[in-house]
C-alpha cells in the first residue's frame, strides 16, 4: 500500500461509493463507523492518486472495503456544491478530544488538506452480499450494512448521496439488466420479484412481473429447487446475458 | 470578471460543455476553434473557482458562450484517466511557435498548472439555437456550430465525450421530456419528428410517433400554422407541463 499523503492524491477530489447489496428481502448500503467520539457515520471514500484513474480509484476502494475485485460499479454524479468542506466534521472531532485507533494521532497540520473544499465523484456498486467480508479501515469503529431506509446519521452530504444512487439504480435497472448483481448465482423468479419490490419499494403484479422479467431473454431456466415437496419445487434459474 | 488565475481555482478539475443545438434538421454542437497555428478545436471548457459550485461554474462557462443564462443544463459524466493531460498539446503549441491574440503571450510558468493532469466533469446543454449568439474567447479563433456527424478533430478525448453526452440525451429523452429545449416556442409535429430523428440518427413512423408524443401529455395546441393553403396547414404546438 502507498503513502496516502498529500502530494500523491489530486487535491480537493474525493470518491464517495454507495456499495449496495440485498439481504432478508431488504436494500441494503455498507456504512463504516468512525472510530472517533461522536457517533461519525459516513459513505466508504477516498482520493485518487495522481497516476491512477478515476475508476480505478473506485475498485480500488471498492475492493479495499469489500474484499472482491470484480464489482458492478458505475459512476453516477457528482457532488460539488461550496459547503462540502470536512472542516466542520474535523473541528468538531478535535473538539470532542477524539481517539484514533493505533499509533496515530490526529495532527491538525497533517490533515489540514483533508479539510478543505472537496468535490466528490459518486460511484455506487452492486454485490452479491454473500461473498462480501466488510472491512475496517483504521479510522473505523465497525462497518455494517444498514437498510436503506434505516440508515445511521451520516456526515455531510452522505443521505443525499445514497437518495441519488438509489434513483440511478431504479432508473438503469430494465435498460441494463443490472439487478442480478444482488442475488446470487441461482435464484427463483420469487427472489427476483422481491428484489425488484425492495428496489421500488413497491408490490408488482406476479404475472406481469414473470412476463416482463421472462421477456428480457436474459434468464436461463435450471433445475427444480429441491424443497421437499416435489410438486410445488419452484424453478431457479441464472443471469445469462447472450 | 474575476483574475482567472490559478489560486482561485480547484487545482486538476474542469469542466467541458457539450452544447447541443437542432437546425437545418441536424443535431449540432458548438465548438470554439482556438487562435493557435496548428488547428486546434476544443469543446467550450473552463474552471471552478473555490467559493463556486460545480453547477454553478457549468452555468457560467455556458452563458459566457452562449450569451444567455437560462439553460437546460445537466452533468453527464466524469472523465478522469491518467492521460488526461494538456501538455502534450501544449507542448505542440509551444513548437509551433504560436500566437495569442491581445497582448498576451503564452509564459510557460504561468501556465504549468494548466498542463497538469485534469479531471474534467462533462455538462451537457440543450438550448433553442436561435437564441444563442455564440461568444468566442479571447484564445479563440472562431465559435461555429458543428453538425454533430460532422465535427472538426477535437484535442483530447473530446470525440468520446460528445459520444457520451449523446448518448445521454438519447436516454433521457422520453423520460426527462428535455427535446422540446431544442425547439423554438412553437412547432409543428413534424418538427418535433424531425428532431427526434436528428438525435436517435433514424426514421419513426408518423403515426406512431404522433401518438407517443401526443400520450406524453405535455404539448399544448394551439392555432393552425398559416402556410396559405388553409386545408393543409399543420397544426402548432407548444410544451407545457402541466
Amino acid at each position: 500500500m502507498r503513502n496516502p499523503s498529500e502530494q500523491n492524491y489530486i487535491q480537493q477530489l474525493s470518491i464517495d461509493c454507495v456499495i449496495f447489496g440485498y439481504q432478508e428481502k431488504q436494500l441494503k448500503v455498507l456504512v463504516p463507523k468512525l472510530n472517533f467520539k461522536g457517533d461519525f457515520w459516513a459513505l466508504p471514500a477516498g482520493f485518487i492518486y495522481q497516476d491512477e484513474g478515476i475508476d480505478q480509484a473506485a475498485r480500488r476502494i471498492l475492493e479495499e472495503r469489500t474484499g472482491i475485485r470484480d464489482i458492478y460499479l458505475d459512476q453516477f454524479r457528482v457532488f460539488g456544491n461550496t459547503e462540502r468542506s470536512n472542516l466542520s466534521f474535523m473541528e468538531r472531532l478535535i473538539e470532542l478530544n477524539h481517539e484514533i485507533l493505533g499509533d496515530k494521532s490526529l495532527n491538525r497540520k497533517e490533515f489540514e488538506w483533508v479539510t478543505r473544499r472537496f468535490v466528490s465523484i459518486g460511484y455506487y456498486a452492486l454485490v452479491d452480499i454473500n461473498k462480501v467480508i466488510p472491512q475496517k479501515h483504521d479510522i473505523d469503529e465497525t462497518i455494517d450494512w444498514y437498510p436503506i431506509r434505516n440508515l445511521p446519521p451520516m456526515i455531510m452530504d452522505h443521505h443525499e448521496i445514497v437518495e441519488n444512487a438509489l434513483e440511478t439504480l431504479r432508473r438503469n435497472l430494465d435498460e441494463k439488466l443490472i439487478a442480478f448483481n444482488l442475488l446470487p448465482e441461482t435464484f427463483t423468479m420469487k427472489e427476483v420479484q422481491e428484489l425488484y419490490e425492495a428496489i421500488y419499494d413497491k408490490p408488482f403484479a406476479r404475472n406481469n412481473f414473470q412476463k416482463k422479467i421472462l421477456d428480457l431473454n436474459v434468464l436461463e431456466r435450471l433445475e427444480k429447487k429441491f424443497t421437499g415437496a416435489a410438486n410445488k419445487a419452484p424453478y431457479l434459474y441464472r443471469f445469462q446475458m447472450s
